[in-house]
């Protein structure tokens, strides 16, 4: 059966997250329901990353086996057709050989975490990005950041219900872009890059360096945290709706684009 | 009475626009109810732009005699408490001398069409930007903008029920920047300054661009459709999504921010 990778793009709000749950709202349920629109024989699909409940994607890959061939083109139009009016898109459908894995086979997840300041309620990007009230240092919060690069006994920065068979992970980056935008409010955006991430690893971290950037932590405390390698030692888990999940690396020979 | 000038930010959906109408929200009531929790004394509010139904605003300026003094920073924190959930933020209040008049006091308006080149719906941008299906030539829609620019009679680009006295405006720029952004569509910003438009004028202008973006429209025909001085030699009104109010400009002695 021709196998093909879907590029997805949603919004978290409505969904209990990207995994199928009994009695709630999931963007795997919605992908898949349209796909058997197309084709009754679908079965459960597998996502590179299994977003949280209010969790956005702009670059969500996951993959699934048809009974026959689809020009690529025709397929997420026809995808996107079937997905109205739901906040799910099909920005891409690939054909992909049959060794192609969208969970198993990355070798990369990207995240990104905006962080907005302002006193004001935020109103277009409501529910697109965490609003802090106060200014926030961010050169501690780079300072902090910097401890967490690298490969680490993680436990700090991992939900107690995370599934992962060891916390130990390597961050292979975190970088902090701040841009003014007057009135608007200054945007904090985090940019995290590992091959796999922890259930709620990028939340516990950009929820602790906000403790670093709003002056309540001095940056050694996050080294001091992860090598606690305590639950309790994390700072508070920010909210689910700055995240989003922005990109998933694979090796060039499956032609997905980069 | 001291007079309070009001940056207000909102999100054009759920309105009927700015004005206050019968039976159907407006950003205007919702500010003047909010207004009124503080002090029942105030009556209407007049703004710099009376954006349409769907139009969103990031600066849209109105102003307000109250009774009695307020710290601006204290105003606008418990006029934000008031209008929760609403998608309205008042961004900055500014104590003002009350020669100022938000409508009459303005010298430019500053407006941003946003347009969304992909073929998938819009998702994160849904209801912020104009998707467009088709790749748009840039260059000549750069070509036809020109001949809109200065004063001219603009009736073809105006709306049958627009109150303007005249037909005749000055418009200063019609910058238009494209942002390649891979999957997620490419960007086109038209961002639009004058002393005051006429109604529908910016829908109007950019809709009639689209069709010489997508080739059905040499850029010549927005001359002659300026010079035709009649509505029916416009091209389609862009929908209202794509626009937004950015921005009011006041003779520095109000003391406004930029």
């Amino acid at each position: 059966m021709p196998r093909f990778a879907l590029i997805i793009e949603y919004h978290g709000a409505p969904f209990a997250g990207w995994q199928r749950q009994k009695d709630q709202p999931s963007v795997q349920e919605s992908v898949e329901r349209a796909l058997r629109r197309l084709d009754a024989s679908v079965g459960a699909i597998a996502a590179a990353g299994r977003t949280d409940a209010g969790v956005h994607a702009a670059r969500q890959v996951a993959h699934v086996d048809l009974a026959r061939e689809w020009e690529p083109f025709r397929l997420s139009e026809a995808l996107n057709w079937h997905l109205k009016p739901e906040p799910v898109a099909i920005v891409q459908a690939v054909r992909v050989p049959d060794t192609f894995h969208a969970r198993f086979s990355a070798v990369e997840r990207r995240y990104l975490y905006r962080v907005v300041e302002r006193r004001a309620p935020l109103v277009h990007e409501n529910g697109l990005a965490w609003r802090v009230g106060r200014r926030l240092d961010v050169e501690a919060m780079r300072a902090g950041a910097a401890h967490l690069l690298g490969r680490h006994d993680f436990t700090t920065f991992r939900s107690s219900i995370c599934q992962a068979d060891s916390p130990v992970k390597t961050l292979d980056a975190l970088e902090i872009e701040a841009e003014e935008r007057g009135l608007a409010g200054r945007e904090i955006r985090f940019r995290l890059r590992a091959r796999s991430f922890l259930h709620n690893q990028v939340r516990s971290f950009v929820g602790t360096l906000e403790r670093v950037g709003a002056g309540g932590w001095p940056p050694e405390r996050v080294r001091d945290a992860l090598a606690a390698r305590d639950r309790a030692a994390c700072g508070p888990v920010a909210p689910p709706d700055g995240l989003s999940l922005v990109g998933v690396g694979y090796p060039p020979e499956f032609g997905l684009p980069d």
